[in-house]
């Protein structure tokens, strides 16, 4: 061990305490695992309970340069888990700053810790009677709300581009140095939290999908629920389909028919997510066939893409919406079916087939459903894990954890603007790639804002099958290649990624190198997190 | 002259031509011009057609250490017009960059460099038979969209808070180099306009209200025409009622009833948009008697607080949040109106009285009415130029020109979070100060956004009475300090008031002051624009 590190370690201790400084080996390993290869291995694990505490880590860190990676419940999974970018981090794990700083029913916002959970905020919520939703997502229950949004996650209802409903932030420099952005500068400003832009130049930006800082605090605003949400689905026969599904969608999307970020999956999107692969009926043989993924269609009544959306507003409004998009859809697509709650609870009583429900196995749509128009209301789930057990041999246990187990999960997000025939040549890249390497094509595409759509590609294998880590690894790497070739570029990088963009063609590289020079100056946060390229 | 200034003119002359270097003392002098008492000086004005010149410019400028200044069209009214932060700069004048670069109707966007005014751009979507809408102000219809955005100004649509409907920027450094934010440093990124955010840190924050680069091209988003609009009026008498107002429309702001930037303007802020200030009837005395008030608002119907929202959908949807507003505030509010094209076109044939326009001046609501509509629809108007004449002895002319014409104006505009009792200290302490110093204070509050209203008080007088340039500085130097000291910070600054805020406590000044040493070395790009406090 270098002495530099030994010195910085003894420091660490003093200000956490020696049970916060994490130096064992089995947990380490831990931290180390990832649901694909990984080789950065790390030194300790740091667990400070405060933004003191986290400034004064720094601060060492800073003084010693000791490369830190901060994370905050360490759930990015498919991403990277809890693994630093770089080899021989140190970890600074935020998980003990998990307070709910302040919450504001007025004017419908949370200020929050990195520590705090969605299922957390969820419950603040509900006891406190509030009327205001949260925007969940689908996967750990216990993932931090500021790790989604640092990563510019996104979720289900019209507040799903996560980001974008930031208030404003508390940020450490890696020179433990604590910076508040927007008014919040100023200690008496009023509107600090809920006028993002503050007066000066708008720093939050910055902080997200990057090491300049570490967010310890965010406020985020909150969506008043509405009188009533439902829920619509249908589906379309074709792949070829999907460009006229896209087409059809963005009006809609464009004139706040659709306020919400819609979600269209393809059928080995939707059977992984009902499922695990099967491995009876393909006696072994992947990647999944075609009659076999007719059959699975047929059984449980999906298409080749499956659309689901939210309406909301007052009962009347969303008539008018639902009105709108029957008139618009009609036709077009199959199965246009609509759910709300009642129906919901309704079909759940009966668990017989409702008209829309024709022939579906319903305990197991309704194991679906639920969950999905959950998560349009703002209410977490974490039932969509499972689907990270895809390929594996056995069925995911009752506490499903893809890093232990061995699930191989890799994301692949790229970004296109809502046109149909930007839709159909990126399915064609992931299709034509991921079957050559036997895996399936699993996407989903998400009308994220009004203009843009994210298509989030899942490469799912079993890590414990030989050689699969590196085939998912070079699979990833082709269709990010052709991607990015073809001007479709993530919206998010993994630690499997992080090297893989072109270079930019621009001041891009210079200016945010110079930038890291000032607040990163000796490269000690985050080294390699979003490489500027 | 300084050699290294003589130089520069030189390399300018031969980068964009001796006609486009302007150094006549005459001009010089219009560009030092304000609506309020001026020092800073300028050496000379740049007018570059180009990016390429832009960046040709800013070159010459850092080689020589030449304090520059870039401008769009100069129309800052209320802010310092086309006046440098700082003394002996430099301008450089955008106003010849005025190309619409590209145009997608069914993504709905523009995109357009700095010289492209309002007037344009709208000029632009009608002859494409557009059924996209801009969001105009009721600033000068030559004003600079960029310019505009760049200061983070609002309309009043539902695209109202212009610097959130920019999808990705161009920006010429300090030394000339250009950077295309979010995915555009990828020259073949499709999403690049259309998905700000792209991968990796967020760039375009730092470009609005700052001096960290030259805003050259701008993706703006643009609203889909709803099928209708309808506006709604109403008003309050007493002007204690204020709070309660701000407190019956915040929750239809924030649950989507109310999806545009509402604006409530206070009686002298009414009276001064329909005529200037009445020299007669007051035998000269300034300010405004609350007699005299009573008496004009008596004949033209105005109250303490008058409101104007607009409701936008189907004429179902538009149906439907109109009963839902008049649940909310009849009973509580007084003349509560509602106006569409139909009912405007109408009025306006018949010229007398409706209903709800009963004992109203007919001819001269319309003068005021009509350009409010257009402005709820995306119509920009310059009829709202003549009140800054408000204390001018003559009427506006028809090509008015506040700079020339002496008018004296100042904006300071404080944000807070949308509570009444915010906005009811907001206006004490506005009417007790600007009583004090004898100015009408009028004053306009925006709904800028579901949580925060942005308050636009305008220091309204004549620079041709001796003494008044100073007076309405001190007005508003002591405003300034006591909105600040209690809690309320403007979102925007002018030259007026760059130097007025108190120091933050925390590291953004060092932070900021770090960014600017490797973006702004030699401190040439607009000295003391948004200084770091």
């Amino acid at each position: 061990m270098n002495p530099n590190l030994r010195a910085a370690l003894v420091a660490y201790r003093e200000v956490i305490g020696d049970e916060q400084v994490v130096v064992e080996r089995e947990v380490l390993t831990r931290y180390e695992t990832a649901t694909f290869h990984t080789d950065n291995k790390i030194v300790a694990v740091l667990r400070p309970s405060s933004v003191e505490q986290v400034q004064q880590c720094m601060a060492i860190s800073t003084q010693y340069s000791v490369a830190t990676y901060p994370i905050s419940t360490g759930k990015n999974v498919g991403y990277g888990s809890r693994v630093p970018s770089a080899d021989n981090c140190i970890i600074l794990e935020l998980k003990r700053l998990n307070r709910i700083l302040e919450f504001n029913e007025d004017l419908a916002y949370v200020s929050l810790e990195p520590g705090v959970t969605q299922q957390q905020l969820y419950d603040f919520l509900k006891e406190k009677k509030s009327k205001l939703w949260m925007d969940a997502t689908g996967s750990f229950l216990d993932h931090s709300i500021i790790g989604n949004i640092a990563e510019r996650g996104f979720g289900h209802t019209p507040f799903a581009d996560h980001f974008n409903n930031v208030g404003g932030m508390d940020v450490v420099l890696a020179n433990g140095k604590l910076l508040h952005t927007g008014f919040g500068r100023f200690g008496n400003a009023k509107a600090a939290g809920v006028y993002r832009w503050g007066v000066g130049p708008y720093l939050d930006g910055l902080f997200a999908q990057s090491n300049l800082g570490i967010i310890t605090r965010v406020t985020l605003w909150l969506m008043p629920a509405p009188e009533y949400c439902q829920n619509f689905f249908f589906s379309v026969e074709k792949s070829d389909d999907l460009s006229e599904v896209i087409e059809l969608l963005r009006p809609l999307r464009l004139d706040g028919t659709i306020q919400s970020a819609m979600h269209i999956g393809n059928d080995y999107k939707v059977i992984s997510s009902i499922r695990r692969y099967p491995w009876e009926e393909s006696q072994g043989e992947v990647p999944l066939s075609k009659e076999l993924m007719a059959k699975l269609a047929e059984k449980w009544d999906f298409g080749a893409w499956n659309a689901s959306g939210s309406l909301y507003g007052s009962k009347q409004e969303v008539a008018l919406a639902r009105k709108r998009i029957k008139k618009h859809l009609q036709g077009r697509v199959k199965k246009l079916r609509f759910l709300d709650e009642g129906l919901l609870r309704l079909a759940e009583k009966l668990q017989k087939p409702y008209h829309w429900l024709t022939g579906v196995n319903l305990p197991e749509m309704l194991k679906l459903l639920k969950p999905i128009f959950g998560l349009t209301t703002g209410v977490p789930t974490g039932e969509m894990i499972a689907s990270t057990y895809w390929r594996k041999k056995q069925a995911a246990p009752a506490n499903p954890d893809p890093d232990r187990d061995r699930c191989g999960l890799m994301w692949l997000a790229p970004v296109a603007p809502t046109k149909g025939q930007y839709a159909q040549e990126i399915w064609s890249i992931v299709e034509s790639t991921m079957l050559k390497y036997a895996f399936e094509p699993a996407v989903s595409i998400t009308l994220i804002t009004e203009r843009a759509m994210d298509c989030v590609v899942s490469i799912s294998y079993d890590r414990d099958v030989a050689g699969e880590d590196e085939r998912a690894q070079s699979c990833h790497d082709e269709m990010l290649n052709k991607l990015t070739a073809s001007g479709y570029y993530p919206y998010r990088l993994g630690i499997h990624s992080m090297g893989g963009l072109p270079a930019s063609e621009d001041a891009y590289i210079e200016l945010m190198t110079a930038l890291n020079g000032v607040w990163n100056p000796n490269k000690i946060m985050a080294p390699s997190r979003y490489p500027f390229k």
